[in-house]
C-alpha cells in the first residue's frame, strides 16, 4: 500500500510514548490555562475580539489573494506602520503566520555564498529557513556569541547570525547586545526571532530588541508573530526599510502565499492599542512568571528561572510528562506538555506560561495543582 | 554594510523591470475585480463576513497556541469534519496557509531514503516542501504521466508524486486520472493541491480530486486553501485518517506553528454552507472565465484555455506586461501582472480570474477594455 510505512512509524511511537493528540477544546473551558502563549490575556479582550470582527465586515473574509496582487489592504499597511513604530524599526513586513515569516527573513537573507550561523536551540521555522536558504549554515552552541563570532570568521561575503530572542522551550533569553557586537565586528546581519519577547520584554512590551538597544539599526531585522501577545494570528518582520523592499521582491513565502485574513489584522491592531494603553500589562507577565518559578521552586520543583513569560518545569521521561499534565488537567489545570521531537536537548517538560491576567490565586493554585500531580 | 549586497540585486531588478510593489486597496474599491483569487465571489459576502465575525466574537482573536496544545477549538474539528466530508476525503487538517498545508504533506509523506516526483510547474510551496524534505526529489516535465511512471520505476521504496491539480499561472489543469494510475501502478501516493480547484471543479465546486474520482481512496491526499474560493485565510490537508494521524505526529509547520485563528476557520465554514447551498457557484466561475477566454481570443489575445476559473494572456515581456495592466488599472480594472521569477517559463503575463458573480456587462467591459489597452 501506498503509505504503509506509516503504521512502523505509528508503532514505534506508540513504543515510545510519544503519540500526539489533539485535544479539541470548548469556546468556554473551565480549566485554568497555564499553556497558551496568550502572554498579556489578549486574545478574549472585547477589544480585540471586535477589532478582528470589524476588520472582517469592513474587508471581508479573506484577503483574496497574494500581497503582490489584490492582498495587500489599507489595514495592512496601517498594521505594519503600527508594528514598525511600536517596535522601534523603520519598517514591518505582515505575512500569514510566524513561520512564514522566519522562512521569509532568513531565506532572502541568506543567498548564494552566504553564510548563516544559527543557535542550535533555534525554533523550527528558523531551521527550516536555514535548511531552504541558498546559504551555508553553520550550527554553533546554544546562546555563546563566541562561538558566532568565531563561526562568522571563517567566511568572507554575506553573512547572518540567527536566533530566538527568548527560547520557546525553555523561556531563556539569547544574550543579544554580545551577538550584535559579533555580528557588528564582522559586518554581519543579525536576525533574530522575537516571537516570546514581543509584549513582554522591553519598555511596554515593544520588545527584546527595542530593550536591547537594537531596533531600528541597519544591520538587525527581527520578526515576531502576532499570536502570542497580541492575540491573533500572522507573523512580521521588521527591519531597515531597504530589507523589507528586498523581502517584498524576493521572499518566496511572502510572494507565493495569500496575504493576512484582514481579521487577523485588525485583531492585532486593536491589541497594539490596548498595549500602547495598559503598557504595564508586559512587566505583570514578567512579574507573574517569576513568581511561578519562585514557588515552583520553593515546592521542590526543577523549573528553570525565566527570563520572559515561560517557564520550564522538567520531567523524567515523556511518559511522565504526559501523565504529569494529564494529572493537572483532571484537576482543572491546562498546562504545555513538550517531548521530543519538540524540545532540543530530549528532555520532556512541562511549559508553563505566565499571563498578566492570572491573578495571585490562580498562581496560587497553578503551584499547588502541579505540585500535588507530581508522579 | 550588513545588508549592502542587497543593493545590487534592487539595481539589477530595476535594471530588468522586475521590482515589486504594494499597492494598498481601500476597503470599497472601484475597480472591477480580475484578480484575486476570490473565485466565487464569498470574500465579501455577508455570510462569510459575519462567520468570521461570530467566530472572533466566541473564540477570540487567535487560537493562542500550537494546536497540539491550545490552538485547537472546537471550530477547528468542525471545520476539519466538514471539509473531508465535503471534498468526500476520510479525514483533514487545518493549517495556518495553504503554504503551510503543502509543506507538511510534502515533508511528512516523503522521509529519508523516499522519491518525490514534482512536477516542473508546481506552486513555490510544494517546490520548497520538497526541497525541506528528506527524501529525494526527481522534477519531471509539466502533465506527463508517462515521465512519472519513469522516475517512480527508477525507485525502490516509499515514493510520491506530487502536483497542482490547475496550476496558478496557467490555469491548466493536471492528467489527475493518469498520475493516479501510474502512482498505483508503482503503489506510490499522489499528493495534489488543489488550491485552484475547491470551489471551482467538481460537482458543486468538490474539487478536482473529487471530479476525478480520486477523493477517499487510501493512496491519494490532496491539500487546499481556505484563502481563495472560501474567501477566507488557511490551508488543510485532505487524506486517509492514518495519514491525516501521522502528520499531526510529524508535520513540523504543523506542529511549530499557532492554529489557524477562529475568525479564518468560522469564513471558511460559513463559505462550505453557502456553497453546499448554492452548488451553481462552480459552474458559474468556470462559465465565466470560459467566456472570457473566447471573446479575448476572438479579440486576437493570445490566452490559454480554462481548465478551471484562471485566464492566462501572454504578454512580449515584463515591461509590458506592467504597462498593460497599469493601463487597465487606470481603466478601472484589476488585473494580476505574472512576471519573472513567479511564471515558470519565463513568459510574462496578465492573469485573470473569471469570478462567479461577475455579471455578462463586466465581463464585455473587462474583455474591451483588455483589448483596447494592449501595449
Amino acid at each position: 500500500m501506498a503509505f504503509g510505512w506509516i503504521d512502523e512509524q505509528a508503532r514505534a511511537r506508540r513504543r515510545a510514548g510519544l503519540v500526539r493528540v489533539l485535544r479539541p477544546r470548548p469556546a468556554q473551558s473551565p480549566l485554568l490555562d497555564l499553556a497558551s502563549n496568550d502572554y498579556l490575556g489578549l486574545a478574549r479582550h472585547p477589544e480585540v475580539a471586535e477589532g478582528a470582527a470589524r476588520a472582517a465586515r469592513t474587508w471581508g473574509g479573506g484577503a483574496t489573494g497574494s500581497r503582490l496582487v489584490t492582498g495587500t489592504t489599507e489595514l495592512h499597511t496601517a498594521l505594519e506602520r503600527e508594528l514598525a513604530d511600536f517596535c522601534g524599526f523603520e519598517a514591518a513586513l505582515v505575512l500569514s503566520s510566524g513561520y512564514a515569516a522566519n522562512l521569509a527573513a532568513v531565506t532572502s537573507l541568506a543567498p548564494y555564498g552566504s553564510l548563516v550561523v544559527s543557535d542550535a536551540q533555534n525554533h523550527a521555522s528558523l531551521i527550516d529557513g536555514c535548511r531552504l536558504a541558498r546559504g551555508t549554515t553553520q550550527v554553533v552552541a546554544h546562546a555563546e556569541p563566541d562561538a558566532v563570532r568565531k563561526a562568522l570568521a571563517t567566511h568572507d561575503g554575506p553573512a547572518i547570525a540567527v536566533s530566538d530572542t527568548v527560547f520557546s522551550v525553555d523561556g531563556d533569553a539569547a544574550p543579544l547586545t554580545a551577538l550584535a557586537e559579533a555580528c557588528r565586528e564582522r559586518r554581519a546581519g543579525l536576525v533574530v526571532d522575537d516571537a516570546h519577547g514581543l509584549g513582554v520584554l522591553g519598555p511596554g512590551g515593544r520588545g527584546a530588541p527595542h530593550a536591547a538597544g537594537l531596533a531600528g539599526r541597519d544591520d538587525v531585522v527581527a520578526t515576531v508573530t502576532l499570536s502570542k501577545s497580541l492575540g491573533a494570528q500572522g507573523g512580521a518582520v521588521l527591519g531597515p526599510a531597504r530589507v523589507i523592499d528586498h523581502l517584498v521582491n524576493t521572499a518566496r513565502t511572502f510572494v507565493f502565499d495569500t496575504g493576512l485574513a484582514p481579521a487577523a489584522a485588525g485583531a492585532a491592531l486593536a491589541a497594539l492599542t490596548l498595549l500602547r494603553r495598559e503598557p504595564e500589562r508586559a512587566a505583570r507577565a514578567r512579574a507573574v512568571a517569576a513568581d511561578l518559578h519562585t514557588r515552583l521552586t520553593a515546592a521542590g520543583l526543577w523549573a528553570v528561572r525565566p527570563d520572559a513569560a515561560v517557564v520550564s518545569v522538567r520531567a523524567d521521561s515523556p511518559e511522565e510528562a504526559v501523565r504529569w499534565a494529564a494529572a493537572c488537567r483532571t484537576a482543572g489545570l491546562s498546562v504545555g506538555c513538550f517531548r521530543p521531537p519538540s524540545v532540543p536537548d530530549g528532555v520532556s517538560r512541562l511549559r508553563l506560561t505566565g499571563r498578566a491576567d492570572l491573578s495571585g490565586s490562580d498562581i496560587e493554585r497553578a503551584v499547588r495543582v502541579i505540585g500535588e500531580t507530581r508522579p
